[in-house]
Parts: structure tokens; C-alpha cells; sequence
């Protein structure tokens, strides 16, 4: 903090304060915030309601009642700071009261400062991201034998999913995406009514938590036998996820996985039909630094980890998306999934 | 807006978006923002991948790639305006970058103005919240007759009461609080790995969603038998909630709820063990206006719906907690949920 010219840091819902306390703030309208300043112990504030369930950490616990005024507690607290850091995910409504009640501060996101921290995982940490990638891999090799897709709806087979992803091991389900036919061209599909039929390509992409860490992967199936473009473009996604990974180094810029999946790509004149960037960050959040992304000349360095996952989307007809989680080591990429890549065939 | 002299609202995460538009953004490093501005369409931007997934709507849809600046492109849109709305839940990253990009502008939170909107809510829109609570009763129902407590974790108890808020009827569970023995008194209680026995009591404080509106209802049982105390609280928290329910009528203000509910409690000497306000309101988000507390003189209204949750908690030793949602209409309070508010008995 002192070194970024910080006076206060300010954490409130996301990631960076359980990263630093092990206590995870709940998302409401009542205010938590840990109060971090440069001399003196943090004071974590809290609902009254919320005090007995706030486990013992390096931290000052102050409770606040429904009738308090929270906001005027934290200025109260900080005095009269000149730069304050707030955690990124802090609600409007928390930043704006807290902007008026502390005036002439200088305010910036607090990632400047935790992702420095937070960007390179240790060895617990990988092994925590290790498990929930196994237990993914585990969860799409159930679904692939288990599970029925033609006939039945997307979220009949998100379900099914969610169910895998904590049975082999997940303390709980995080998204599903299942895209299927002209859905899969949809990257983020929310799944629907839509009913699954021989000759369609599914996009699979899900996650769930392992003691706080994500895991995160993509497979796509064909049900029955798809076309010949379906696998010629499954065949380039599956390229491009490979020289992906295979850039992956410390010293080498973020950027680069980026350039050499998307030339794979783009190599093939399929360029415009890649909408995304190839991959993100991942741990305590399903998203975070870095980014694989043009533009991202951060060096990767060993601990890094994030997703490597090029796509291809042809709108209104079908997409194609693969993504493993890697992690930089010394000596290149540490690849946590392992499930097969290839166009699996699903009943 | 022209009356509030509002000059652009801006929604992104949270529920004002979907209530005007019908497309709730997810919640992501990558921003989804809806610019209305007092004249000319509203603008929907959102990420390029996410584009696929929005349904036609009031405005007009712009996308944003991953090598664009989102905020820049907001900032372009809106010109130089003097006061700005922006949603609640809005990230502090996203609020911290337009600050800088739009220079001068006042800023405000939207529910300054949606709430007065979507305070009220409309027949269709409690029909939704009837259906949910009517769901979540039949939840209850069913978890008294089939699911055992004593002898099982918490947690396993909160898995059985989540999949029966979806095989009753919700979209989704949305939150399970099951509290045990002396984790009863904590009202937010995490449901962990305590096992439950013979003499406990149970807070069981759990809801979902259906059709985007949430249910949110509360009951305390006991398992087997429970003491002398357990049960007097009980019967005061219950006639705590009775009262605070009949307290319900339009031109009543919302403190007055808070404060007939209390004084029952108090009047019994367990005052600083009601840790809370009375209820908060709900709909779209579980916690919306208006609140049920001391200082909010705001006048109920027909169409207003909150639910009345007087508790009593004991740290160390146990709590009780029975919570319904009301409507107030014309002639008093509509009590949607109907469970037995007793204290049962479960196995």
C-alpha cells in the first residue's frame, strides 16, 4: 500500500477479500467491508445479523444494527484519506455513499494492487485448481457414457451437468452452458427449451468450486454423426487450442496465446467467426487477470493460470469452443484437463 | 427522468435491467449497459459474444469486442451530461471508469427512481410471487413428511430442501439457510457440518425463483422434543409475527410493521435478541424496497410486497426465526405463504 501511494484499501463482495480473510462477504444491501489501513489492525465491518457467522481472521470485527448508518462508520474510521482502493466488485450504491461521505479522496479499483498478489497461484492453490479440473474431467467422462441428449432439452442435460460436476467432487455447480444446433454459435447461451436431435453439434462449458477455486472447461459433442463441416471446423478449433497451450512460457506475453490460436484460425478464413478472446484468468474467480488478449503484453510467469480456449461461431447454423485450463510452469504449460478433445460422438 | 432532471440512466448487473428490458446482463468482468437517455432510443451495449443471447428488445443493441474499450463507447453515447443514474449493483470498476470518462457529471443510484416504480408491484406480478410462495410451502410440506434430520449435517439438509424448491415448482433454489442447535441463534448461518440431534432446534430459511421473482419464507421446527424455552420463544416469535402482519394496511407507515412486531418481543424481555428489522421487501431481488425498519416512515401501499420475519436469538444456545411474505392490498395484509407457523415436530 505504501508503495502505490495508498491510504486505505476497501474490500467488499468478490474475491480479493476471502483471498486475504477466508471470509467471503454475502451480496446484499447490508454493507460488509474490511477497512484496511497503512498502520493499525484491519476492522472488518458486518451486520449484526451477520457477526456470529464471520469466522476468526486478522481482522477487527465491528457489527453494525439495521438502524446505524455503516457508510458514516467506515468514514469515521478512515479519517480523511487522499487515495483509497475499493474492491472492484463493490456495488454502485456503497461506492457512491462512500464518495460523498469521505470528500476529495482519489479512488481506484483494488485489483491494481491484489491481482499483483493474486496473479500467480502457489502450490496450494494449483493443487485445489488440479482437483476441480479432475473432478470436471470425471463429470464430462460420466456425462458422455451417462447422459442422453437426443431427445431431451437443454436444460434437461444442464441439469444433469450441475448434478455430475458436484458428484464427482465440486462443493457446488457455478454455470452450465449447454448450446445445441444454432445455440452453440451462441458462446454464452443461457440453455433453453430448445430439444436436442441427431446431427447436432453441443457446446458443453461448465464449472463448479473446489474449496473456493473454479474449475472451467469445454467440450463439444456431436450427437449422432455431424457434417463434414462441423468436422473440419472441430478439427481447427482443436488445432488452435493445441498451438495455444503450446505458446504457453514464462517471458512470453499474455498476447501471444492469443495471436497463434487465432492464426490457426484466421490462417483457415474462419478469423471473424473467432468473437472472443482466447482465454482468461481463473481462481478464485471463474474470471480474472490475466487475459489472453491482444493488446495483454503482461509475461506470463510460472503460477499464472487461466483457460486456453479458442472458438469458432457460424451464426444461425452452429459453433465449436474447447478450453482447458493451463497452468505456466518453468518449463511450459501444465495442462489440468485432460478429457479427450476430439469430436466424441453422444447418444 | 425529465422530473427527476435525470440526463442518463445507466443499468447494468442487477434487476432494473431485466425489469425494463427483460434480459438480465451476467455478472462479468466484460460490461453490459443499458444507456437511456432522455431523448432518442435506448442503447443496449453488450459484449460481443453475449449478443447471440438477447432477445429483441426496447432498445437498440450494440456490441462491444474484446480488443474495444466498453466505456469509451458509453462515454461516446452519452455526450456531456450533468447528472447520471446508475444501477445499484453496478461494479465499482465499471463506475470508477465512467467517472473518469464521463468528467463532471453527478452521479446518483437508479433506485432513487426505479423503486418508486417497482415498489408496486402489479397483479401479474404478484400472481408470480404467489406461485413461488405457494411453491416454497409445498416445499415445506413435503420437507416436515420426508426429510430426516436427526443424525444428518446441515448441509446434507440444505441439498434436500434446495432440490425440493425445484421439484416443487422454482426456476431455481436460490438459498438455503438450515441453522441447528446453537447456529440457529447466527441468522445467516452457513449450513455446514454439524450433525443434527434429538432436541435441537432447526431454522430452515430458504427460497427460489419463479418466473424471475423470488419466494423467501422461514420456518423454525424442532427435532424430537425441545425444551421449556425453546418453546415459550417460539410461541413469542410467532405471535411476533402475527402481529407485525396484522399491522399491515395501506397509509400505515413501514416502521410501524418493525415496531408492533418488536414490541412483543421486548414486552417479553428478549428485546436485544431480535437482532434485525421486521422484513425487507421483495420481487425481482429478495432484498428490495421497501424495508421494514425503524426511520423508514415511507406509507405502505396495495401492490407493496415484504415479507415480516421477527426472530429471537440466543447466541450460543439457539434461535428462532418465522417468516412470511404479505401483500398489502386495499383491505390489509394478503399473506402468501400459509405453512403451519407451529412448531413442528420433525424427525
Amino acid at each position: 500500500m505504501s508503495e502505490a501511494g495508498i491510504d486505505v484499501v476497501m474490500l467488499s463482495v468478490g474475491s480479493d477479500l476471502p483471498y486475504f480473510t477466508g471470509y467471503e462477504a454475502m451480496a446484499s444491501e447490508r454493507l460488509t467491508m474490511l477497512v484496511v489501513r497503512q498502520t493499525g489492525d484491519p476492522v472488518l465491518l458486518v451486520p449484526a445479523l451477520e457477526a456470529a457467522r464471520v469466522p476468526p481472521g486478522p481482522f477487527d470485527l465491528l457489527s453494525w444494527g439495521d438502524t446505524d448508518d455503516p457508510v458514516e462508520m467506515v468514514a469515521r474510521a478512515v479519517g480523511h484519506p487522499q487515495k483509497v482502493a475499493v474492491g472492484d466488485h463493490t456495488w454502485s450504491t456503497f461506492l457512491l455513499a462512500l464518495q460523498g461521505a469521505i470528500p476529495g479522496a482519489e479512488w481506484q479499483v483494488a485489483s491494481e494492487m491484489t491481482s499483483q498478489l493474486r496473479i500467480r497461484k502457489d502450490a496450494a492453490e494449483v493443487e485445489m485448481m488440479r482437483a476441480a479440473a479432475e473432478a470436471a474431467d470425471r463429470a464430462l467422462a460420466r456425462a458422455v457414457s451417462e447422459v442422453r441428449f437426443a431427445g431431451r432439452t437443454e436444460r434437461q442435460v444442464a441439469r444433469d451437468f450441475a448434478l455430475l460436476t458436484v458428484e464427482e467432487g465440486h462443493d457446488v455447480a457455478a454455470f452450465t452452458i449447454i448450446g445445441s444446433g444454432p445455440n452453440s454459435a451462441s458462446p454464452h447461451h443461457e440453455p433453453g427449451l430448445r430439444v436436442m436431435q441427431e446431427g447436432d453439434i453441443v457446446v458443453c462449458d461448465f464449472g463448479g468450486r473446489v474449496g473456493g477455486y473454479f474449475s472451467d472447461v469445454t467440450r463439444t459433442f456431436s450427437v449422432g454423426e455431424v457434417g463434414k463441416e462441423e468436422t473440419e471446423v472441430h478439427a481447427l478449433v482443436e488445432e488452435a487450442n493445441r498451438v495455444g497451450r503450446s505458446v504457453v512460457a514464462p517471458g512470453v506475453t499474455c498476447q501471444e496465446v492469443d495471436r497463434w490460436a487465432r492464426s490457426v484460425i484466421a490462417g483457415a478464413g474462419y478469423g471473424r467467426f473467432f468473437i472472443h478472446r482466447t482465454g482468461h484468468g481463473i481462481g478464485l474467480e471463474v474470471h480474472e487477470h490475466p487475459y489472453m488478449v491482444e493488446g495483454n503484453d503482461t509475461l506470463m510467469q510460472p503460477g499464472m493460470v487461466f483457460s486456453v480456449e479458442p472458438g469458432i461461431y457460424l451464426p444461425g447454423r452452429f459453433g465449436v469452443r474447447i478450453e482447458d485450463i493451463v497452468v505456466c510452469t518453468e518449463t511450459g504449460a501444465d495442462v489440468l484437463n485432460k478429457a479427450d478433445r476430439g469430436l466424441v460422438i453422444v447418444a
